[in-house]
């Protein structure tokens, strides 16, 4: 190769699409692998749909017109003009009321099932907003009707998710419940008039403070006192037992609430709270809404939010399809931990085992062990060359690689096994070798 | 819900855009496991980039253009203008060198990853040929110097996959190697001129026969008749020994390919073979050469590719980055066998065992027994309402839920569970059941 100064183009990373170093992308599969575990033990399945939709499929849902990415052929010709534009999707709902229609004969239902994807929204970035991001969501979807206890599942399932999640066992966490019915009822019971703008004041509750929201609720929406006061009081109230219904609806929505808040009296007393000031953005939902906060700073906002939705897919199929679903904020929440340092970030390689390769002539020797190791189950990287062993254990020490495997350097001489961390080296056998599994990267499955 | 009908979009699939049923997604997860684990096994970390570049970026290689779908915002602004014009990659090479050059310090050398994502090419859809798909990579890049006995790993891990994922057993494959070196020396030694035009016939020998490119060497790139006879007589040989290298560039492919298909011996014989009409249209190897085939089917195409280059990141970067990767072309794959019937289709769902739930006040006994068997490592589904036990089990039988579990329907009875194949039903515990894992869709971890 020439050795000659090249004009370069330093590459830098676009504004809004995360990546990580390998070390990070290590925890990161921990985290998937720990979702899809707990998702997996409830029974969903996967299901995966393209990264686009037909733009008139995700635009139907309204609103989110501004933060549709739309792709096209860089060459286009005269037949991409004949085909239904496409646009990366933004959310995994959408997408999947469009695949239960399309597959709705080849499903069983109730259809549990889950989906781990990047979304895309063109948002201007900002912190824990991104514009290729992934989402972990589970949707419960059945034909007429879906038991309320699906409700009680989704916050425990996603509480068992991020409690446990590597770095999260020291944030405190908190999911927020409510049930939509509650506050239309209400909006119906005092006849408001542009209820969708009273339910965006409320939304700000938390963000703006009481105050503010009242002077909203005053000025911009006209309302008076005692209504105001009647809004404030059941979105503010913390016992669900002394709300008094004014109407079927709320009185419909308090009791669903109820149940699902009985349902999941077995989470820590402070894993779950029914807060009537959620509204959710989104205009789908019909019943149960979810956020979830850090109760350290709320103003992060949800990390992990969804609902009930009567029927979500009616538009293409003419069924009654209720569902609830929530979806986890995977990568805002991912990177706020990772840019807090909650992570171990020693390990830059999965491999367990790092073989040294002592000499050329040894290559065959140090193959074999290291296709014994492998063959049991462990991660082992052979080193590519026979440098000087201080090099060769120097690379497993920068790759975090817990173990180094020496075999023989002569004939007759028995394999030796170090512990990198403690430092201790003894013989061992590659063929029973057997060490407890080390915390990260390492697959105990054939081990065991 | 309203019962009327309603007039609906009935959605459909958008070509060359795949997506799966359950049943077949969990085969793919299957494979894209077993992929994950063999991939680790050898000590390749992961990563992920972005699903866009910037335009400028996957331009640079050229050739490529009609692929290349762009993205932008539905409703962009004044500041878009401003950005760098995105693009979906089509293949994870051009990123990995980005990656390497922007991360360089933070990476170890020689540095091994592995990269599972989807890419994007807006090609015309056809059987095999998708515009949006996986492809599952590895490489190893190093700094000035990477020992040969990559370019020999590279296979041997690539037969270990293949031969082993399900539904691919049966299948006869085949890993062609060459050495690009020997036939660009041997185009020097011929003094040909346009030497991509005779590659690119040579590299249509298989599909066209030797006459036919005996006529395209003869009659479009005016070749004589001696000269196509060295060329043909060269790619056509099978005897690498038998081999007169015409120059040192010749010399050192062959010795090259002869020192990899040596670290190759231990696969079965017809595993591997050396095949010098193997050119591979990208024009940045420089050295070894991949693609693979099925026996029966070579017409299908290469399902895996790839090749050593001596400089990939060299416009990002001052330094000499030569790597060897090869790359599963996974949907392709995938859905070849898909197509032809190879996957066992019977599971719909991940669970292990459906948790029956035999009436309402029963529902606490059947949660609990559920959490028992989940804390060990079962995947267990609760059956959503307490509907006849016929319905139940038949639920169990569609999706193919391999053990059913009835939890006491009165006190003081004993837990009992149903082997769905067998028909067999017996007492049992949930603390301490133990079962031999099923196929597929098992987590072997936390039983064993």
């Amino acid at each position: 190769m020439s050795e000659e100064k090249k004009s370069v183009y330093k590459p830098k990373t676009i504004s809004g699409f995360p990546e990580w170093l390998p070390e990070e992308r290590l925890v990161e599969q921990q985290w998937f692998d720990h979702i899809r575990r707990v998702f997996e033990s409830y029974g969903f399945c996967s299901i995966e749909t393209p990264s686009v939709e037909e733009l008139d499929v995700l635009r139907a849902k309204g609103e989110v017109d501004k933060e549709i990415y739309v792709i096209e052929r860089l060459h286009k010709d005269e037949d991409d003009g004949k085909d239904a534009r496409l646009a990366l999707h933004f959310d995994q709902t959408v997408p999947l009321a469009r695949y239960v229609a399309q597959h709705f004969n080849d499903l069983v239902f109730p259809f549990k099932r889950y989906q781990i994807q990047r979304v895309w929204r063109g948002e201007r970035p900002q912190a824990g907003r991104f514009r290729e991001f992934y989402q972990c969501d589970i949707d419960v979807i059945n034909v007429d009707q879906l038991p309320l206890h699906f409700d009680a599942e989704m916050p425990a399932i996603i509480w068992e998710i991020l409690s446990a999640l590597p770095g999260m066992t020291e944030e405190k966490i908190q999911l927020q419940i409510s049930n939509r019915k509650i506050l239309t009822g209400l909006m119906d019971a005092l006849a408001i008039a542009d209820s969708a703008a009273v339910l965006r004041a409320v939304d700000k509750l938390e963000k703006i403070g009481r105050d503010a929201v009242e002077q909203i609720l005053r000025d911009e929406n006209g309302l008076d006192q005692a209504v105001i006061g009647t809004i404030l009081n059941l979105v503010t109230a913390t016992d669900l037992a002394s709300i008094e219904p004014l109407n079927d609806r709320m009185r419909e929505g308090l009791k669903e609430l109820q149940f699902v808040m009985a349902q999941l009296a077995h989470l820590p007393a402070s894993a779950v709270r029914a807060d009537l000031s959620i509204v959710r953005g989104l205009d789908y939902y019909t019943g149960t809404v979810y956020e979830t906060r850090f109760v350290d700073d709320p103003d992060y906002g949800s990390i992990c939010s969804g609902g009930r939705y009567d029927d979500l897919a009616g538009s293409y199929i003419n069924k009654n399809l209720p569902g609830v679903g929530i979806s986890i904020g995977f990568s805002r929440l991912f990177d706020r931990l990772r840019q807090k340092g909650s992570f171990n970030l020693q390990r830059k390689s999965p491999a367990d085992i790092l073989m040294v390769l002592p000499a050329e002539e040894r290559r065959a020797d140090a193959a074999e062990a290291a296709h014994i190791l492998r063959k049991r189950g462990y991660k082992v990287e052979l080193y590519h060359a026979p440098q000087k062993l201080k090099k060769q254990l120097a690379y497993a020490e920068r790759k975090g690689i817990p173990y180094v495997w020496f075999p023989p350097f002569e004939d007759n001489q028995p394999h030796e096994v170090k512990n990198m961390e403690s430092g201790e080296q003894k013989p061992a056998d590659p063929a029973n070798w057997a060490t407890p599994p080390t915390e990260e990267g390492f697959d105990h499955e054939a081990v065991a």
